[in-house]
């Protein structure tokens, strides 16, 4: 967590996890409760999957595109997974920090640690895990698109994530999703009053004329 | 905040603040939205004063029992202020705790500061602040039973006081009780997902047999 900026400044609230944690349903849940934070959609190079909706799971992108924008520095993140690229565009980031909003980005391991390490903006990084190994291999198992390959690749890498937990601010387990949801609801709001974030005010009360 | 215990363990919520903060209010109305966490009712030996309601406000005891309890170890903290002794007894907070339940605290700097520099309890710490001095010099002059004199000395310490909110986990501002009342709720609940508390279930989920 960084702790130079305001308190009544924007956040980047990272959510990562591995595959199957369920990090799309949850954030997605969260957005409709909470309408005011903001959530960034990421690029990919990866293929459209039958129930993608460009522009809302992902903005999908040539090669040449992303290239492009990683060329002039317009990605906040960007990592390599399973074959495509994935990126956090920042013109979007940026404007709405700076109105004062949360913005959600609900990314992969890699894109989380370059985010969380950077130290660029105030990041509140959550963790997302499922109750139990056994659970996850059920729902990467339900997942049509997965050939049994991609499943056990996307498996051995969720076992490996969980030693990079421990980097994350907050871990939720998502059992149940209403309750992922809530938990991630709490999260945000209570870590808005963590003592590192009062500095200014703090300083302010001392600075007041006393009577 | 101490890292050791279980998850799904009782916390000790410790809030305190300057005199005029609302530290009494905001426990209060806490308590009745959540009635599932434990309040722990100081011991004291100061007089009771109008409004005070015995085994509410305070257990009121004379010199002899408050210190009769302190020779056998039986206080969490205690702590003088303003010639009063005042005492968290540790029956009801070891009770509660093992029993699951979160506990909360209304402690004066002193003890707070003796409850999370002790660590033998996981502890959440809290430090209520009013939105300004001139705020605060007005609660503090509402008050029937102040003297001027007990009015400057309160005043100067609640001045002094600010600088060690720097060692409690989170600051809320008191300017409208219901908002520092869910403020507090939301520290409660977002905090028991730090990650220095995953310890036992990042073990687990590491241990399970890998299909």
């Amino acid at each position: 967590m960084k702790m130079s900026s305001a308190a009544g400044s924007g956040r980047l609230i990272v959510v990562s996890g591995p595959s199957g944690a369920g990090k799309g349903t949850v954030c997605k849940r969260l957005i409709e409760r909470r309408p005011e934070i903001a959530l960034s959609i990421s690029w990919t190079t990866r293929r459209q999957r039958p129930g993608d909706i460009p522009g809302q799971s992902y903005h999908f992108k040539s090669v040449e595109e992303f290239d492009a924008l990683a060329a002039i520095g317009g990605f906040l993140e960007h990592a390599g997974m399973y074959g495509s690229q994935y990126g956090t565009p920042r013109p979007f980031i940026d404007e709405n920090l700076a109105a004062g909003r949360d913005v959600i980005l609900e990314i992969e391991s890699k894109g989380a640690r370059q985010v969380i390490l950077g130290g660029e903006y105030e990041v509140v990084s959550v963790f997302l895990l499922p109750p139990s190994m056994e659970e996850l291999k059920n729902r990467l198992k339900g997942r049509s698109s997965e050939s049994e390959e991609s499943f056990s690749r996307r498996f051995q890498s969720a076992y490996s994530e969980i030693d990079f937990a421990k980097e994350y601010d907050y871990i939720i387990v998502n059992s149940d999703v209403d309750q992922a949801v809530r938990a991630l609801e709490s999260v945000i709001d209570g870590s808005r009053f963590r003592t590192e974030r009062a500095g200014e005010l703090l300083k302010k009360l001392k600075e007041e004329p006393t009577p």
